[in-house]
């Protein structure tokens, strides 16, 4: 690969699903905040990628805090977020060109392995954009007024993140307004008129969400160590 | 809730997707089978409820020796299992009558709450049927002849157990011949032209998988008992 990459790291937006407490990216996994675990997944993957961390604007400050009580040195870049996870992306985008890779990743999720992220840049490259998924081991059923019915499960993907693009992409797409329905990247994407590529994704690259996620994500990171 | 209660606590079949080891059933949780965790729910439940274990015929003498081994006396009756998850219901649907409430659950869920039990047979009561769900936090996707496309996550129902249904509704249902495309029971009941009634589930209700997950299982059951 020859293509400049970039990642957005989004974490936090205004902040306004967060909560009360501290924020879940700035709790510890394993003596350490979640989103130093994040940045250091892409970090080993090539330290010559640009990281661009987009942060709440009311938590930069906590951030450099915490960058300093951890001796946290890793390059990055931080951008003030947006009102919607689609603004903080714009935001990002905006210090981009239009030349090389750009991944977008959620700052709560910090068990995305380096293979994954190897896999979505790599087959961005060629195919112009890389969605890593994962199949679901559970039955599903899809209810539509007020009646549900099964799913064949083997058709379902569950999308995570980073998700790559082409910059020339991304921006393109990036320059509609914001609509609801845009969940995650590959929505803005598809609504541009651009085909979306699926990738194989990691089972363990959880999206901390509840309290508990914390802990189950410690778990999941000294088993991954085990196993190395 | 007047009407007799039965559950079917499904575990093994033969045993063939189990693999070499000892079966996920027979690990320990906190110190206990994962097996025990899952009656105690039902027996905590209502220490009325008839309990019907189906287990892979090779491994009832097992499961006994567990049993003495950690003074486990929970009331129960063990049935050997058949070669599909379908077939071992089948069996323990011959031990049943056309009468009560029927629900069928999989061993390797420790974790269903009291709540969502107690919801269940609840509503199936009323309902005739009640199958428990939660809903997806993530992106998902459905792919059909090499194309995918989003699909609205709030429409998708992810399927728990313990699926409750009316006697007389079940045993007619599993009069059927065996179809690969029947994933749980719910599908099975479908098919014979009987209406599902879907209810609340709870976040916890694990379905022990793989190695890791006895350890998550671990977490949220100490989490669990913290917060009681």
């Amino acid at each position: 690969m020859t293509e400049e990459k970039t990642v957005i790291i989004v974490a936090g937006g205004n902040g306004k699903r967060v909560g009360g407490d501290t924020p879940k990216q700035f709790q510890l996994i394993c003596g350490m905040p979640v989103l130093m675990h994040t940045l250091e997944r892409f970090y080993n993957f090539d330290d010559n990628i640009r990281i661009l961390l987009v942060l709440a604007a009311s938590q930069i400050q906590t951030w450099k805090d915490l960058c300093l009580e951890y001796f946290f040195t890793i390059p990055h870049e931080i951008i003030p977020g947006g009102e919607e996870r689609f603004h903080s992306v714009q935001q990002g985008l905006a210090r981009c060109s239009n030349e090389g890779l750009i991944g977008i990743h959620d700052g709560v999720r910090p068990l995305v392995s380096i293979e994954t992220i190897r896999r979505c840049y790599e087959e961005a490259e060629i195919q112009g954009s890389a969605v890593p998924f994962i199949p679901i081991t559970e039955s599903v059923r899809i209810c539509e007024n007020g009646q549900s019915q099964p799913i064949n499960r083997q058709a379902v993907r569950i999308i995570q993140t980073p998700q790559v693009f082409r910059a020339d992409l991304i921006q393109k797409a990036y320059l509609q307004d914001y609509q609801p329905e845009f969940t995650d990247d590959s929505t803005v994407v598809e609504k541009a008129g651009i085909p979306i590529h699926l990738c194989e994704g990691n089972a363990d690259n959880l999206k901390i969400t509840r309290a508990i996620d914390l802990e189950i994500a410690g778990l999941l990171l000294n088993n991954i160590e085990q196993n190395q």
